[in-house]
């Protein structure tokens, strides 16, 4: 049985990310989203609100299960049991990027693989920070996030 | 279960490719390498050669198993029952080279994911071609291609 | 009045080309197609074909007009009064070959500009070489290539 | 009439830039350089300085208008009736980057085109950045910024 | 005699940094290690403890010195005579990052040459920042940095 | 006392090469010019005239030599005693192609470093190859390649 950790900030969750959520169901058995705190960057939904977000687009998936961590990747994964870690790749810079961090896991736990998905063309210009930053400016975000998504924030602002 | 394909000229494998099929074994229950004729592509070693060699570096990999095809790579997949098409990627060239090829492949059938492990930092020089000019030069390619396709190659020259 | 050229073999004409040809239509007051015969290269089309496609599939397209040429590009742009050459980028590896081709352009007639549009992310995969390897394999190409040329196809094989 | 925008933050205006809005002059009828305040972050040269020196800087320029904007570009470009937003290109960086924005934008708003012209070679190294970071160590910038912006910055430090 | 200069935060020294100096060794009479200080990014490491660790590590290489230095590089490698700058590049982002930086030197300088090493593939992945990370999270950074780096480390932690 | 290498096909040298072998002499006590024989690639001048070429355009380089090489690189270098490898960089695609080439050099010969210096910005986009095709359509190629090549060329042609 092959589990696998989807690790990120999801700030917010993105139709980027569901849809690698999404293929990843079909390619293992248990796929764990990780919330992964980073005290460095200021998030604009909260912890609590994230992992809200991911469970309520999520809830169709029964293979997905949804938690936070504040450890490194690989500790995350053994600890979970999981030994597959996957990254979805817009372009070259998330390539060089995805690339130093899996080889650093590598380093760290050779037991843990990366595995890299290319993000669907439609919403390879997606990120956390393009939603940020089209809500600053009061756009509608209507189908860059989930709907789950769409409508947590639209309650919310 | 998960079956994965490998697919490639394999002209002849590499530790690179080995690298790959191995990491492949840790996630997926059965991984099959699949020899794609290219017609356009003149090989050093012919089909049967190149299964020889890939079944003796296989050997110990109860999950591998090997053949060729002269097909489209998704219709390979497909008969075959698979749902995954593994490429190993060492460089931007690479990556870009197989987001257009795993863009169409998805194109002619969204069933099926490809994933890319990224080739250990060691063997990121180690293509198939680099063997050939080495060969080629008379040089030694201990190293770089498994013990089995080592010893074939040092008996044919 | 700012009249365009854009180039290539369109060997055959694609989505992705035809997208950059109706985006250049808003921006320029005039847009000509214009097939660089290239010696080296074997076409799949020959040049009354790929012009007989290339037509119809604009024949929607008042500014559009459709040319062959055997000469450098800019001395095609300066014959017929263009001051632009229009390119389509796809990835990082149009880019850097896009950017040698402009260089060269502009050493030889600094008048003429060179423009990129990016290709619209649907196409980003969809050159004229993959639409030959899947006419190769008998797959079919609706959707890859503009309607004109489908039926041209379809009525060709 | 096609109308132009060419957006940035132009911290200061550098020969990059000048050499765009130059050859952006010899394709479109009407070229309005926006300075777009970004109040993350903190600029050099305030607005009003910025507002001036381009207008020194591209007095001579009668297809050039200068002014300031406080929202999106596409906005920005719909309220000044401009169907073209150009952006120049030195990097695969750039590319990347631009590529995202552009998608972001033809999101928002289809009937905005965005194009990309090679920085000239000689400017290729020419950032804000690269100017402010040799004022802060006293260099001249002598030819790397437009003689009207050399003198204001002269006179100011 | 040829004399090099390897600028860099070295916050702290890791064995990519180490595998340039003792390759750049091989290559010039006289290699200087300059660290320069960087106002804008706060170090873990202060001046003093970069200038121990440094030089314990490169004892054994009589052609190293160590020193600090709070200008432009090429100042710095003006003042010492240098006329030879050495950067490791481990990938596309870093060849891009120091091309602009050369062409500044060079543009300040003409008659100072930067020179690129390509990084071990075996510390492709290592970098300052991933030394910091693995560091806060308590991880073991034997082997990605000098020993004598290390000692230094394992006894301030 | 440091020997390098400078390896090329020089079909033919442009400013390009004059540009790098101008700079290594500031770098190196002596320079050795190596024509690679690729037997793949027809070349456009013969081994006898593009050694001349090269001979011609470096009379005024006491540092440098000429010879041509049937061998791997690193055996030539190896033969003349030379520990460095020079090579050229203008883009990405350099960039990687290089980076295997030197990987498999140093895995043939540890005692041999590769170094890169940036092609001048100036000359980014001349190739042989830029060369040959402007020459096939009876461009002049005045200042793209040294006045000694141009000389010989005019005559030749």
């Amino acid at each position: 049985m092959t589990k696998a950790i989807f690790p990120g900030s999801f700030d917010p969750l993105t139709m980027g990310h569901m849809n690698v959520i999404e293929r990843a169901c079909k390619i293992f058995d248990e796929v764990i989203v990780i919330i992964l705190e980073n005290s460095e960057k200021r998030a604009l939904f909260d912890l609590e609100e994230r992992l809200h977000m991911i469970k309520s687009a999520c809830a169709h998936l029964s293979k997905v299960s949804v938690m936070s961590a504040d450890t490194l990747t690989v500790e995350a994964a053994k600890t979970l049991g999981a030994n597959v870690i996957i990254r979805g790749v817009r372009s070259i810079k998330d390539f060089e990027y995805e690339k130093d961090i899996a080889s650093v896991n590598h380093h760290l736990d050779q037991s843990i693989e990366t595995i890299l998905l290319y993000t669907d063309e439609r919403y390879g210009f997606v990120s956390s920070s393009v939603i940020k930053e089209l809500l600053k400016y009061g756009k509608d975000i209507n189908g860059l996030v989930p709907e789950a998504v769409h409508s947590y924030i639209q309650n919310k602002f």
